[in-house]
């Protein structure tokens, strides 16, 4: 069977974080994002990893949300689908600023990341990324998240700081 | 926002084996189907468990394959979609059992199973569950086998035995 | 067969960070010893938990190195042997005041720690731990640190900042 | 510091058992030791490998067992210290026939095994064979089973098939 060739875009975020030994603190330093896709068995996708920038989202400027956004749109006409991994604080501006700049893209744009690092023992990161990598072949062009077991469509979509979880107004 | 209801039907399979220490063997004794839903972040889906049978599917009768597919399409009249735990070696002939019963089902009927042990240090069996969970939210009514990030439509799956993955043939 | 009774102190440390989801960061909120513990077979000593303080080390003041040192040694004297998790940075202060203080205490006092906590999915705490925790039973009365596969004795003991481990200079 | 110089024997046993997906049972086909010791952090020992055999001990002929003391006989003269991972249902025939053979060896010997193996995700292979490690280094010279938390010194020690360990009758 083909797989469908899907863009992977890593911004960073708490997903990525690893553990200084010598600082003693989580920070976005190297990708962990090659680990987490050699531990899954993918037979639906055939990844091509795009490194955009490895950071905090909290820490991203105007620029780079809009950066993220028109390189995700750029290959959603290149590739049958984008994930972009990123970090959560932030996560609906530059999955908005998809929105505002192109409408629907050309294929399924998924955004996706994570409230605890995957270096930690309890993860919710390959559960997040294994969700993307499957609703990105399903669902039909547009702008959505997929975490936790659901997935929301752009735009309307807000962090729920509290519940630690997206969440959307019903329309 | 209010979760889907779901029904999660257990049958049993690689994905539920426990090891036995005296007997030194992994055998399908009690469901660890309840560890893994608790690893997870479950915000899309309400489930409602139903322990049907627990073995392995090359044991299985032709009327238990049938009980699976009555059951699976019974509930998927009630709930908004169902997830079928099945061993992977006669998965497919339950799924093909549905689709000769009752042709379309009235919601998404998504089976799943894994070619390693829960119980494993490594396993496809979170991957494979967590890609059922969120399917079964997506997908339009009729059934499938979701697994190793892609999701096949029945009729016409089989399982490919040298790769240990599930394929099928373009009509 | 009867198993030793030994006392184990916590206060503190890497070994016991925490991931706090709001804030991001690794901290000493709650003791994970009683996990660690429960993941272990332990046939040869029955613990009694001593719960002393929950502190980085690098913020422990001179008196409470003296108060860690003192609880240690006069638990020596009621238990068959002690084990201390503490922060590595200076664990060696209190390790040093144990043999100001008593010289050789009654029983064994082994120090441990860990350069990644254990809730990191890579992480020595558990190593640590079994070490500390197995070294208790073998050694003669003295004060030591067991970690990372090896057992020094103080005085003379130092963490190399650079292995990120302990070393003793030869006498 | 100087690293001990230690031979580490493996003969097969639980600990090392593997899944094969095609048959879907637990054997002794690779060794996953090389795995487990580059979990851990070795700063005590310098471990020599030597491959004897890779079985369930409950297949061994009385030649194996003789083979396997005089191995670790043998190594004890060479090295500072001898570790064995062995089956544990007949650990104690090896053990008992290395006293038969030297009485004292030169260095000591410590068995070692699991009741699950290394590849399940809760398993005593790390717990034990960290352990082994540790014991290797202080103990004197002696025929010895560390597991679960404790250090057995043969003869007189048998496994308690009800407790899933090794104890020791007071003599």
């Amino acid at each position: 069977m083909t797989k469908r060739r899907i863009a992977l875009i890593s911004t960073g975020g708490t997903i990525e974080k690893t553990y200084d030994e010598l600082s003693g603190v989580l920070a976005n330093q190297v990708s962990v994002l090659d680990v987490m896709l050699a531990s899954l068995e993918l037979r639906g996708v055939e990844v091509h990893r795009v490194h955009l920038m490895n950071k905090d989202s909290l820490e991203m400027s105007a620029d780079e949300h809009t950066l993220i956004a028109e390189t995700a749109a750029k290959l959603a006409r290149e590739y049958a689908g984008v994930v972009v991994v990123h970090g959560t604080d932030r996560l609906a501006l530059s999955g908005d600023r998809v929105v505002e700049l192109v409408g629907t893209p050309a294929s399924p744009i998924v955004f996706t990341g994570a409230m605890r690092p995957y270096e930690l023992r309890a993860t919710d990161a390959l559960q997040n990324l294994t969700e993307a990598l499957l609703a990105v072949q399903i669902l039909p062009p547009g702008v959505y998240v997929a975490m936790h077991n659901h997935v929301l469509q752009f735009p309307g979509v807000t962090k729920d700081r509290t519940a630690g979880t997206f969440v959307k107004e019903p329309s």
